[in-house]
């Protein structure tokens, strides 16, 4: 607004403003230093169904403009959090490959330059975390991942590359991580195969199934798992593939399923990792806002981001 | 039907009658006296973002003839309610405020023309809740409000006049009602701000978060609730925002996220507040038929009215 | 409204009025006597495909009350017509060939009781053809019909009953009007096959194909047709397969396609064949609600019957 | 592939293969011996309101090749099981009641054909119930019945015939079972009419309503269920109305509503069933994937198949 | 891009960029002086029917992103004309007069700042035309309008305020231009009352209907109506309403219907009238995103824009 | 069907028969000798913007199965024509360039196979037309392109590689062909950047824009195309981009726009195209059928095939 021009906003922007209310998507702000670093990596020509998981950067983005920095049920305000929005990684057209490896370089790059910030990553399919992680990786020494997943991810390499199937057997197989450091929590019936879960099993893959976050209370499986890591790696990444719900919560995602978990056990869990100190990454993958109604789905995922610095915030870590 | 024409019947009425069969809307007639009166409120500008809730009022009806009038679970049949439909306020164009006043001036004088009997509003926004409440009262006296909602909509009124984010600011400031005779249930995380919190805290509103609705059961949240309410006030209403639920059990209001409650929970918190004999009004708000999923929010809408009326056939208070 | 509640109108109509404006909804009312009946064949079970064309009743009435009853085109005011609305005939649930026996006594009694009014017939799919003109032709003598549709509906009875590919076939063959009688316009490629072009041929049914709709105006088409029944026949009935339009102007009818008729096309054809006294009957069928987009084919339906109006009134014959 | 051409896959068939992945979808194949028969009965016409329900035995199939054939919470590989698909029943266009024969007749001839395979058939409309469970008693001697519903289905055949609201009704009536010999799980509140819950209670059928699922465990119904049954009859067919489920989780039914199962109680429900030897035949009804969103609800059907052979060979009796 | 990020941009922007390719959505700035300004006017609260049309701003500009800058036909291109964006006007929740007040001044005062810019208002409905033609005549003298319409948009104002069935009667009653100096092209059959078209014929519009526009070429239609004005007026605007087109071209405007215009038609009188000097402003209106098809409406006004621009530049007036 | 199971069809075959009717699809078999053959490059992962037209062989084959195989215009039965469906060729799922090779190696080697068959390939995006023009090549000899397209697809492949944007220019750039063998019909406004425009000219590629399509009739472009062409190559293929449709005909495409061809328009070139034997080979891309309306532009595709063997066949050619 100006002088000459009192009603005027830039484009796009001449929403109501409330005063009194600050949107959560204002905490994402070009800047350069900061506690949390944020970017897209809006890759998904790697899926191996029709995926648009591409768009979901920007869709999570606009969600988080839909809501506040405020948790009532904690009195937590988040709004003090400095968030270093990097932007998207640019992909190339028809080189996937290359693709992967400009998320490696870049991931790689960030927590070079921010090594104390927490880190956030939004996919794209699943296959950004094998090079996530391995960027990751560089700065932080031996890494532990906890997979929030429908999924195993573990497919053999070999019959289509690097896939949003294979992203921890790529981890596992290139040495980046061992299987023993990796948890996989909320796999389901009928949406793996056998080769695959034993190939798990024989890595010491932690496994935790639907059936266990049915009959264990999140929070024990949560304990578990950072038990389980703690005293083997540096730092603590947490995986979040959306169809980790049941449709019905995450109806967005590629491959959804009946039997899955409820989003308020993932909020849940999400703010029992943010409460851990050596939990400092973060992706959220498998979102096709093509495919999502009223993007909920996103809306979820701007839920899990939050609810993470809300649990960093309560265990006064940021 | 007529003798000429015997498998004629008026337009849109040719559906198959099962003989045996009540259905709930066939309650809802156009007449003088009654136990219960319902009426519509089609306003919905005043939104804060672009809503379609002025539509709710005609797909709730039309729900209703998708359901019949008998409870199965409590062998209770509604058949014998009479319910006068009054039908809907007209709406100006282009001058909300005016339509606001129209609301309130109805309601008033439907308050005063059926004193005895129960008020049902359909909105609409939220903003309606502030002309029906305020209107409720002139014959009523002092009332207590149940409000179900994700948010407080306590917001100032001077950036945007009343809006569907303002009505018990407007009741409160306004001297319709204290802050301490609202009850507030469904609140939830990153969908209010902080200075909203504490104007409810300050004014004595009694908040019940989703964090709370979790970890207690609904119904000692609802006896708290009217035992809170219940000497102070000679009448209590219940406000029902629809976006309380949980955007897979209500996916069609506005302002939708993760975390709500579910439909049954809602219910069952409805059925217990109809058996309460100083529970006398209700509306129904934010549902927006041109953003739902084969009307899915108007048919919670209609079981949230026949659940209402069992609580009180219950009671024999019908 | 009363006087007690000035603002409120009976459910569902508190929209805006227009002192000046009159809806073409409007035109339609129940009375005894009129000049035009009108009424609906809510049948589709008798579809060869999945078919939601008994919605298409009352989304064509509920169209028309998006239009006014004035041709600034040629500048005729048709809000002194009295239509009968008639309601629509009540089907079966599971007895198919007992709806089409409605339809036939139906539109028998309706004839008979309405000798000299015009009759409009809002299907339903094709097959209520046969009962309507079946019933049409019992008062009125030797029918002619001219039909635009994309397809012959000269299908055989015995491999499925009289579904919506028979109609024509079921007259010729019933004895209820003779192969001369019938005129076919927007005959389309790769929509019908030869062994039923050759029935047409052989039974001296006048076949326009889309070809000759784009190369001869619609102008000399109607002439040509109307000249070639007029002294065979006693009445003439319109039948209107909405499918004879193009895929982008008709969207909702079952059996989609490109190169068929636009709708300036079709509106033009209707208006010079309601300026003909002979022309006393007219069916609109095969829209499907569920698969429209926007109602967009009902909304063509309308201005049909309303285009069909104004031809009668521009040739006094109303 | 052949040798000239490598890459080429028949029509429709070249998407990405994992060579250690197996599709539930490749269980079902043309196969004169199997141990479990699986058949479609596309008919929805007999349906009440407007239902495209004849659409679901290709999705509900499509949908299995979604899912692998491997429970890992069971550690239970399913890939040896052979389920011969015998097809789709052909129905006839306009005939409604011969095309429900053709489905006694041939689920007759099945049953006869393989008396000692596990029996599947997929709806349709829940009509299709009555003369598929008339043609499996053919064989199997006394029949009983668990119905997952949130409807009776009793309703009375003068109204309309044999429609998606008669099944049971014409099983008692016709003498086909006993009502005693009927257990229905999930019946709701104001989906019902009091005469015929009254029905329900004269004829002895065992009725649980949601309120009892919610305050029940499932297997304490399911045992009281099969224990019921157990000693009167020589075989068990579960009949599953997919409304049975809450619309967040089914939201493709004809007639949903809040206040449902959820689809993790109805997935044990099943499991539990599937271990039970008396337990021989099953159907999966009321899916309209033209209503559905993303093909949810015939992926729990697709799972309500996998689970009930899981429990088939949880307890080795397949 | 950095140095240290070589593949980051900004959240967003991470495209695919061709060097060789030019945008249209990039002549789009934030500039101080300008030959074209260009303004959104986010207003549809106004509307006689629900109309998300504050919502088409947005949409067009990101339209014109879809498209480039060269014109191959003309052999123009576009690229060095200067458009200031000057964003949004900022709308009143709950004052719908005083926020087309806030059009009337900035209009006003664009028009000030930007002598001799070419102006393009971006609605919206229809009732932004009367503060934005008002606003552009304080500066311009007196204003003649040519308006493409289905619709007179000349109701009265007593029945509902100023709505967007009434900008040109209120230009008209309050004096801001004269009923001769409008001309409306595309007025359709039953889509105005006759009342109405009265008046237009009494206060001297000239009123193109679709019969003309389909006997008449469009160019002579175009050339008369600037004849017309010509000599009467200091500047001529242009407004165009969207639903002037039929629905298979525009099914995004609220008011759709058939025999309307198609798209290439409305092109060439644009480009037409861009060539006359004396055209110096336009205003876009009536498209409602949520009601649109893949933004097809809003490419047609994204085309609008550039082809009025390719028309100023073939005549040497940009 | 069998004797024991008279009224069984394999899966999803269960539909209605006419036995008068012949259906297009059913031409496609697989077969080894034939007169035509047709397979599918499911790729479009090469697009510069997300797109589902790998997804577009299927359903265009399905949509064969929604038309016959006679056309009443011409009296011309193509049932006697055989067409071999040599199915999909498989893509990889990360190794777009390989795929793109085994888009070359299938058609180089069909070619080989079948010699004298004409040659249909259905896209994909446009970035197959470049492996498959050079395949038609490698036994043709000197292969003429005639191009329908709104955009020029000459795009550089530096920035992106191997494109939907770039199969021309990498035809012309490898010596696959020259630029004056290439002609490109429908090229659009503001969908096409100047240097592109420029590389065509400067190459000899004769471009036929919309406003040429609009003022020349389509009958002497594409005669002047044909002639320009047939004395310098050895044979002529043609690529159709159903973006060359305009909007409201093709609204399946990823890169739709208002201002194109009609679908009359495209069948009638086709059909003159299909009548010169030099014509042999087609490829038809660009459709992304998630995208799309009810398949319109699948159904589109499905007439292009039809009426090239329409014309064909009215040339004796077939
Ligand atoms: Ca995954
Ligand atoms: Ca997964
Ligand atoms: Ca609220
Ligand atoms: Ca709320
Ligand atoms: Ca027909
Ligand atoms: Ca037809
Ligand atoms: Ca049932
Ligand atoms: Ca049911
Ligand atoms: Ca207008
Ligand atoms: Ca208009
Ligand atoms: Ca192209
Ligand atoms: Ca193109």
């Amino acid at each position: 607004m100006s002088e000459t021009f009192p009603y005027l906003k830039s484009a796009g922007k001449a929403q109501f403003v409330d005063r009194h209310v600050r949107k959560a998507g204002e905490l994402l702000q070009q800047r350069e230093s900061a506690s949390v670093t944020l970017l897209g990596a809006p890759l998904s020509k790697s899926s191996i169904s029709h995926s648009g998981a591409l768009l979901a950067p920007t869709t999570i983005r606009t969600m988080l403009h839909s809501y506040s920095t405020y948790s009532i049920e904690e009195e937590i305000e988040l709004d003090d959090i400095q968030i270093a929005d990097l932007g998207d990684i640019c992909m190339h057209p028809t080189d996937i490959i290359g693709s992967q490896s400009r998320i490696y370089e870049t991931v790689s790059a960030v927590t070079e330059k921010y090594p104390d910030s927490l880190f956030v990553l939004l996919g794209g399919d699943h296959s950004v975390s094998y090079p996530s992680i391995k960027g990751f990786s560089t700065k932080k020494g031996a890494v532990g991942v906890i997979q929030f997943d429908a999924h195993h991810d573990l497919r053999n390499l070999e019959d289509g590359g690097p896939t949003n199937g294979t992203p921890f057997r790529s981890l596992v197989e290139s040495g980046v991580m061992k299987g023993e450091h990796l948890v996989q929590i909320g796999i389901r019936d009928f949406s793996n195969s056998k080769p695959y879960s034993d190939f798990a099993k024989e890595h010491g893959v932690k496994v935790y199934t639907m059936k266990e976050v049915a009959s264990m209370s999140i929070s024990s499986i949560v304990k578990e798992s950072v038990a389980c890591l703690k005293n083997k790696v540096d730092a603590i990444y947490i995986s979040v593939d959306m169809d980790v719900l049941d449709q019905a919560f995450a109806p967005g995602c590629p491959a959804i399923g009946p039997g899955g978990m409820d989003s308020a056990t993932l909020l849940e869990a999400i703010m029992l990792l943010g409460k851990e100190e050596m939990v400092q990454g973060m992706d959220i993958v498998e979102i096709d806002p093509t495919l999502d109604f009223r993007d909920m789905t996103s809306r979820v995922a701007a839920h899990v981001i939050l609810t993470f610095l809300k649990g960093k915030k309560k265990a006064q870590l940021l």
